[in-house]
């Protein structure tokens, strides 16, 4: 029980903003986390790209369909936290459900922390937090386009080598594979 | 010679429009085209996301400091090509030059074929090639960030089980892994 609730619970570690970049621009699907009125919720997410280096700017896309729409819209903050593939059917059955019908931390055994800078939890079983704050809300009623700024990151030091999940459609993922160098000078 | 020209000018397949987020939403290294008082170009790009089904919408994000931003602002048209593992280092070094000073096809010995829809040129060597139109350009200024439909879409069909890149920043790449199927409601 003490191992596994240590899993469950690791020590978060403060990463460097100017680090976010290179955890979502290679596309894994990310659970965002919101609460509104004391109930916190979970969606799934894979509609997201980087808009600025430093501070971290985050476009992403949240359909007004989606129950987290609401949530984000008026509290204006929310969590982005980037799961490995051990819990993939967690991360499925979050998509597959909506937070107006139940509450999905307690289904799906996902545990929520106390966020530094806001109201969202973090989820304790992802590798990565990334606490944010909606900066502008002109793209959203066009294209449900929220862009967030990351104000305070964290990962699990524990987690070596987490494997990231990326959508392809219809439940099927690709898990992320090798790593390789190349001589760039890209940043 | 045949044999490595063939495999150069590969079959294209048209590809249904309903199809491509999932290529995209995975987050690959895309390579996107443009084409300018006569002069093509390849950008290397990792900052995209999917903004509508289908017709498939694109948010992409160009910095004005690229030498394709003012080919995409002008011209209003682009491919994005996506290329697998067996060409990063060419993918790179398109990321690493400038078309201000090199014909990056030239140079890097990629293959231009012609486009049906716009001006902008498929790059042979990649396995998808999306035939892209401006459609906003509201959010350019602020961002960067140019929206765009894919008005025609292509597969090369010969091209089994391709390995994408994923950008980790500084010349760090995550290779498409294996591949699985959760049961999923999710589009």
């Amino acid at each position: 029980m003490a191992a596994s609730k240590s899993r469950r619970t690791p020590a978060r570690k403060s990463l460097p903003l100017a680090k976010v970049y290179g955890l979502l621009e290679p596309g894994p699907v990310v659970l965002l986390t919101t609460v509104h009125n004391g109930c916190p919720n979970i969606m799934t997410n894979s509609w997201h790209t980087m808009l600025e280096f430093e501070p971290p700017l985050i476009g992403c896309v949240i359909s007004n369909r989606n129950y987290s729409f609401a949530a984000l819209k008026a509290t204006r903050e929310c969590v982005i936290n980037i799961p490995a593939v051990g819990i993939a059917e967690k991360v499925v059955a979050c998509g597959n459900s909506t937070g107006a019908k139940v509450d999905k931390f307690k289904k799906f055994g996902l545990t929520p922390l106390p966020a530094q800078q806001v109201g969202a939890p973090l989820i304790a079983e992802c590798f990565v937090n990334l606490e944010c704050r909606v900066v502008d809300t002109g793209m959203v009623n066009k294209y449900g386009l929220f862009v967030i700024e990351v104000v305070k990151a964290w990962i699990d030091p524990a987690a070596k080598n987490p494997r990231t999940i990326h959508h392809l459609g219809h439940g099927h993922f690709m898990v992320a594979g090798d790593k390789i160098k190349l001589k760039s000078k890209m940043k």
